[in-house]
């Protein structure tokens, strides 16, 4: 294989993305604990369904991506914000130790995640973050709508 | 300076760009001309607006990258959706001309982007693509408000 150029390193991106999910923690706890599973906007999930949608995909997909085994047990129930804030950080902590196993060579492969959406590693690793981005801008509807202040986008 | 590994190369992250590009066309597309500038949700600005911060930041970005001179031009007066959709495919030729003149040193150097803001080319080249995701989630919000169903996440 030709040596090739990095727009960006698998160690960068990872600080890149604890970046993101270092805001979208801060949307989580900016949302009225009755208003997360309650509250949406042109009749969309509400932000707790959002978060914990979040949290199927990212650790599995890493995961999967280091050990070829695809599942994601998660439930989906509501349940309360501070339940889901400690599962956003054992997330957090989880994604530091596993991420550095995924094989260097392994984010240029093409590998099927969950068994059903083939695509190259980093295009389905982005995905997630994509997904992430995606749906936090959403939440920022939801607080806004509820008269509260979301987190600054560009703090981090 | 030792060899970096890739987490994904420029080429493949401006294919991975651009197809978000032609996803944020379609939430462009969709809304009703009479809506573009007139509509939004919890006080927010209208999706207009939004699209044409995408504009105002995506080229000039990259040209930045490119030759050190930052500008940002464009006008954010309200426009016909026709002339933003003018406007978009102007700048997704304008991007696969320029990216690839970007050296490929370049992604791992620190930047001022715009003057202003210092970081790394691959940080500041992925603000941009973040903030055209969040606020394009929010088109969607918008979108669904209307009683509109927006173009489906996952195509491309």
């Amino acid at each position: 294989m030709p040596e090739l150029v990095p727009f960006i390193t698998p160690g960068a991106l990872l600080a890149h993305w604890q970046g993101h999910r270092r805001l979208s923690r801060r949307v989580i706890a900016a949302f009225p604990e009755d208003k997360l599973f309650t509250f949406s906007v042109g009749g969309m999930r509400p932000f707790g369904a959002l978060a914990l949608e979040m949290l199927a995909m990212a650790l599995p997909m890493v995961r999967g991506a280091v050990t070829g085994q695809w599942d994601s047990p998660s439930s989906r129930d509501p349940r309360p914000k501070a339940e889901i804030l400690r599962l956003w950080d054992e997330t957090t902590a989880a994604l530091d130790r596993l991420w550095p196993q995924i094989p260097t060579e392994r984010f240029q492969e093409t590998m099927t995640a969950f068994g059903q959406w083939p695509g190259k590693a980093h295009d389905l690793l982005l995905y997630v973050i994509d997904n992430e981005i995606h749906h936090r801008g959403q939440g920022y509807v939801y607080l806004r709508s509820l008269g509260l202040e979301p987190p600054p986008f560009y703090e981090r």
